[in-house]
């Protein structure tokens, strides 16, 4: 019996319903087991919070720099940290932890602003330790197929995207009334620069990019703060270039009332096009400039490779978000593994890693400028 | 018995899909009759084509001017025309009708240009006809429901609209192989400024303004010529600013392979928001910020009065897009009907009349100078 | 200008959707016009239906057996009679109108009973003139698709049939508050020896042999009286056996509480399956054993002939019911016209007419005995 | 930290989807951890799925006796076993295990025939222990809320039911070729009396009676072997009728080419009525006599309790069936939990137990032979 790997969780704490995401879908895989974590900011929460994890009361710690510090001197210390707090610590504990020798795996956005990614880019590059982003849609099999169909050509060259993210939970001043969710997103000391577009918009635009295949070269974006008081936007309306020539719209909204968690992508080639809803993720629409309309449905046979890997069950059994986080988790401890073989062995390409987060802060940064110009902005 | 209102149609000939739709239309309230038409440029194609009408023949003329000039003649000359030409057209032979005393009901976009538009509005509001515009989406009974639902206040402040009008068809340079509504769609000088902008961005447009109740008052637009050689944009993405602070979205495109006909409209208010679907036109879905998603059904008893008014059939039973555009004719009826008595007796504010043609040429027209500026325009 | 054909309406007065339905229906495809009527059961109130249809008041009679007697004689009579009355007149109407020489259009179901369906076939069968029953859904271009699609044996030896047509507007006794299209069609006197079964369930009967082009052997059925003091069965629930071996599910209801107006055919073969809705009547649903679910969509050019002739518009423009009727009265009048020519000529098959009657009230006569029974009868 | 229940799976070893699903479920709610097994039918296959699962190589045992022996002479024995074995086996394990002192979660049906179901009955009945039943569907939040509609009395008396669970995998004869899965469940010998009936029948049962509230009391089955020489069934059609009056009708089949996994309930009341689709499980969608429909999403403010329990994640992320697994083995673990304290504290009663099992066993019996005798049959 191979051991499993050990993940140490930073964040995911009380009140935060992420925490017992990452360790479900972690363990899901069956290669991937919590011991230890840095759950809250006092020892005595994050031991209570590590007793609902059930995990060693000896290593539920106050802070993320005890985490680090004990686990290397033990002879059994995990192998990687999950970064689930909010943003403005995601670069100070993914550096700390590369440093001390613990590869990432880190909620996005990856840092609080642009430069901070270009310093957590030097780190990971220089690191011998694995980085990598949980994009958690990345994860859904039909992502993988619809990105699997875009790179073998069968839509043609692209010519526009339409991706929306839009959720209606923000749409009064909740953050005013103690719900902790809202607060901290609502706050740029914990959010860093973007609200919305950095909460949803980055998964919209990583979408984009990681199923798409091509590169925003330009945006033009309208952010807004449509309820009274909010220090960071709530709504975003963005158009959008690419380098081969494609255009774009981009919608993230965080204020849509009525939405629950809306994302949708489509994208058209010269020779059809896709459609994939994340509130339906188990569906993929094609549509062809002359024959019938296509759904295609998960873990059929018919699905590439990459796709169908990606299903743990049979057809028609509804697979969400948390079997989608599982297979982020589940390529990331593979690499681990591979790692022992051959340190050099680097990220699956469909895992996202610090390219991405790069990508996704460089996408907030020039959100914002565009809006402070009104005007196109090159990437 | 009272008489029928006697119709006479210019263009809608040979190869136009749109002049049938407009008899049947027309007729299927049981108020209107097609007597007379213009179908084509020569006398010959035009009575051709009456013929298929079943028209007296001596009434299938060769030119919209010998139409004006001979019904005049008649003791029992048409009440009013309907203008289906090619959109440069539109104005001359608007005008013309008007001056001659006969009423209009006109596709759209009303004129070729924006300083068309203004000549046009000050021919109607001088003459003692009315004249409208066949928006024919905003004949359905949905749509009036969602138009009713915004006046009404229960969405609340509105806060965002997304509205998208996709087709496909022509994402492939079919103009240059003999497809007649292509042809001309794509040639300025018979389509105008404007090439999807015109031809379905104007539907998007007026649906917004038509049931929001709001005005936009600047743009940014990206407009584009994706197949290459074409001489007119046949995609196009925008955004939106509205004069209560709204923001809003809006594409139009006719290079989005495998769409068929997708209009979608999006209105997101403070407390609730409605969403609505040209191909499926008798389902209208509301949210709300904290209760069950609602879909309204057509003709059932809960609509307002101004919706169940648009429907002919019990609930459950499909009505479509010419039943849509019968609703728009039966209105333009009963205003003519209600003129005899009463001669300055307005359009329902239900049918689109001039303000909307001007305000549908003022679109294409900012979105063109805003796609040139690459920049906010105001409108 | 060849003239148009030349309608009579038997029923459809006050208070009746279906009269002016079939009039639009009818003259929607410009070859017949509605010129007579009997609408009612006095002169005075046909009269005043007849004004609201616009005919000639000389030509609004007082009943039927006027009107075919009046008709006869004029130089310019009726080609066919509609019969638009509750159940229990469409014997006597129409053998009365094909007795007097007139073709015939008939409702379903197409008498009150079976023994008078073979009285009914007698006449037509020896009749020079043609008779038609409105299976209105038969006109739908999807159905027609459906029905090419079984007919070419792509779906492979049918195994399976499920049909379904759910109601909820009976679900509580309003035929006791005067609600007129309850009240007959809940009174036997009126409505013949089925309630639900004959008025809806017969729709769903027809549906499956005229699509999956397989007879029906067998039925076991369940009727019920679901509303307190109703007299006739207003809930059905049936298995069918079919002679090439397949078996069935019929489900009828109008106590069904919230349904619109629910129509659903789904057929399994042995390599695939297909699936219609009513409600959702542009798109048929195809699944196969390996491979893509297929959405076909109306007025496409990769639709079989016979589909693509019954959609007036372009792909993506919404057609409902009112066009599907239009389709069988287009084909009822090109046999007329082809009857001209040659009086031999058939109804095309895919025109519901005499044996689909004879088979519908075979249908409800079964049903009704296999209630009784509390068994498997055959048919 | 209190410890984690201990389980020991009885089959669910090599080509078995469900093996790895039962672990995931049950550990994921924190409280369970799978640390046995007799997983296959030689101890090297089983000690080779051990591997595989990650357990202590010396609990992965040979059979299942050997399982129970040794763990009952354990410091730390296992808690319950979960039964995931072909149906054959279910009862002589089941009972063995409550004879042996431990808890059981067994997989449906519950035994070979619903004679043995009552020897089980009579063993539950007489043990200290819980016994439990996987019917997973009944673990959906969505399912928790129909049920707890129903109880409500909003949708009013319950008038008429439909179900259908339809599965195309089995529409060729593939236990012939190797098919693990379709091999053992077409043979009798390891599938017990019924095929598809015991299959996903007694799934489609079950949801009627746990959902609705109402009991089953006549049943006429048909049951047929489509696919030539296969010696089950594997398509069922049949009609019910409930204690209270209402009636329904039941399809399952395994031969519906090109669905996957459609299990669909119906429910009608005299108000109300609801509709729930596995495939589409976060979504319920409420129709009324006279109001707009209503569509309940997953995770909601607005739903009951019981429903909000069965929620991992906030509206909008999609949950699958193993989250609906999980639930099951939350509340079982909670039954676990409490009996320490408590050892007469009962099943919650939305966790399916004996009661359910021997129903199920009755419904397939009473299919079998109504299909016998091609009639009613009491229940």
């Amino acid at each position: 019996m191979t051991r499993k790997l050990r993940m140490g969780m930073v964040g995911g704490g009380p009140g935060a319903f992420i925490g017992p995401v990452h360790k479900i879908a972690a363990e899901m895989g069956g290669k991937i087991e919590l011991v230890a974590g840095a759950f809250a900011q006092t020892a005595e929460r994050s031991r209570q919070a590590g007793e609902g994890f059930r995990i060693d009361p000896a290593r539920a710690y106050g802070s993320y720099q005890d985490m680090l510090r004990a686990e290397r001197a033990r002879p059994d210390p995990i192998d990687f940290i999950v970064v689930a707090t909010p943003n403005h610590l995601h670069l100070p504990v993914s550096l700390e932890a590369l440093q001390a020798g613990f590869a990432v795996m880190s909620d996005k956005p990856a840092t609080a602003t642009y430069e901070e990614a270009l310093v957590l880019q030097a780190a990971v590059e220089t690191s011998a330790q694995p980085y990598a982003l949980t994009h958690t849609y990345a994860g859904y099999g039909m992502v993988r197929e619809a990105r699997a169909l875009c790179a073998s050509g069968r839509l043609g060259a692209i010519r526009k995207v339409a991706v929306e993210y839009l959720q209606g939970w923000l749409s009064q001043p909740i953050e005013r009334s103690g719900h902790k969710q809202a607060e901290w997103r609502s706050n740029p000391a914990f959010s860093g620069a973007g609200g919305c577009i950095g909460d949803i918009g980055t998964h919209a635009f990583h979408m984009v990019e990681y199923v798409a295949g091509i590169e925003v070269t330009q945006i033009n974006a309208t952010l807004r703060r449509v309820v009274p008081g909010r220090q960071l936007d709530d709504d975003c309306n963005a158009m959008l270039r690419f380098a081969n020539g494609a255009s774009g719209v981009l919608m993230a909204s965080q204020v849509a009332t009525g939405e629950l968690n809306e994302l949708r992508l489509r994208i058209y080639g010269e020779l059809g096009s896709l459609d994939w809803r994340q509130q339906d993720p188990g569906r993929l629409t094609l549509r062809w400039a002359d024959g019938p309309e296509q759904t295609y449905h998960g873990a059929t046979r018919y699905l590439s490779e990459d796709a169908k890997a990606a299903f743990l069950l049979p057809p028609g059994h509804p697979e969400g978000v948390i079997e989608a986080f599982s297979v982020l988790y589940a390529e990331f401890a593979q690499t681990l593994i591979e790692r022992q073989r051959d340190p050099a062995s680097p990220l699956p390409p469909t895992l996202p890693g610090i390219r991405a987060a790069v990508r996704g802060m460089r996408f907030i940064e020039r959100a914002i400028e565009s809006d402070r110009q009104q005007a196109w902005v090159k990437f």
